[in-house]
């Protein structure tokens, strides 16, 4: 039966884009995990392995692209089994940028040496263990196709925001006291707006999810970015 | 001839492609000038109409994502054409981005009011010159498929890099001179970032049209990014 086989296989290299997206999220979920914990050890040697890291899930985008690219120059899919590819494709893309952000944390680790001594490595690892979660959930959300779940990883965004903004106003105070430690907060800064930004992405996949649910992304899609630290200036708010 | 007419209705379709990503990047390209001179004139009313002019920039990115998803869905192209969309597709997102940075440079200047006397400005303006200029000329060698002036674009970004560098330099001197200027040069920095990382998607998008011209990304696509903050410390010199 040859047309059971087409659409058999047809299926299997849809599924195969998920277990692909899965495989990739999971790579950077953990490529965060690990640059914050070698960045609160100020573990340079940890840090450029885990920049390193960062290739293979670059290398894992170009397979998703082409394997897509392949599905359709071949299967021609159309409704709801396009929106699978397209959907693959832009959430390939934005995992791709979660990696970039993990490495530069890496990186700047490898700059960071003074600043140990700080508070604020409690508050950075309390904004990556929420923004792992979200990317934790809104990927089991992504191969579930759970649109409720994926408007859930959207609605801790805000959580994600607010711990941030209060990193950066706690950043700022040391800067302050004590202009030796201007360059290493600078640093945290960065890398505390990485992890924020990771979490906004986080919301990216989410908003994708929607579209494969329900056809559509939500109205309020991409609602807003970096908000946060535009009220961190304590001369706003006075 | 029904055919005939099928074939270069299919055309103007791709040729739509290409008009609206050259108007969306122009757009973009735009906004990246505005925000940055309102930046530098401390113009907050100006700062928020450029706030308001990204939502534009995101609206044509859906134009452009439904075009291509009906083009994919009513056309279901192969080969050359395909690579046409799904790099329309892959632009569209990347100076949705740009605008994204464009505005939160646009924010930022919500909040800063001192710092004005600084020289950093001279510096930013010239960044930025020199980022709108990538964006312009990958636009040109996107619509024209020159794969040569994107490779030429794509060198120009460790210029970019460099004055990024020496700006985030500059910006910690003022900074550990005086800690009234802490708050609005955190502020700069970012926007310099924000800048920088334009430059990266500029360098992007000629990757994009070398996919485009030679059917494969170039070796070395996606070479380094946010390199050039990381030697910004000068404690890592010593």
């Amino acid at each position: 039966m040859p047309t059971e086989h087409t659409v058999t296989s047809f299926e299997e290299d849809l599924k195969k884009l998920d277990r692909l997206i899965a495989e990739m999220g999971g790579m950077a979920e953990a490529l965060l995990a690990d640059a914050v914990d070698t960045m609160l050890k100020r573990d340079a040697e940890g840090a450029l392995e885990v920049k390193e890291r960062d290739k293979d899930i670059d290398a894992l985008e170009r397979e998703i692209d082409e394997h897509a690219i392949r599905l359709l120059a071949l299967r021609q899919p159309v409704a709801d089994d396009l929106r699978v590819v397209i959907v693959a494709l832009k959430t390939a893309a934005i995992i791709e940028r979660i990696g970039d952000y993990a490495k530069n944390i890496a990186k700047r680790t490898q700059v960071l040496s003074v600043c140990a001594e700080m508070g604020a490595g409690k508050s950075i690892k309390r904004l990556a263990a929420l923004v792992q979660e979200m990317i934790r959930d809104v990927l089991d959300a992504y191969v579930t196709r759970d649109a409720e779940r994926a408007d859930e990883v959207r609605l801790r965004d805000k959580e994600v925001d607010d711990l941030h903004t209060s990193l950066f106003r706690e950043l700022l105070t040391y800067m302050m006291e004590d202009a030796h430690k201007i360059t290493p907060c600078t640093h945290l800064m960065f890398i505390a707006k990485n992890i924020e930004r990771i979490g906004d992405h986080a919301t990216n996949i989410a908003e994708n999810v929607l579209f494969l649910v329900h056809g559509e992304m939500p109205e309020d899609a991409r609602p807003k970015r970096d908000e946060s630290v535009y009220v961190a200036d304590p001369a706003v708010e006075d």
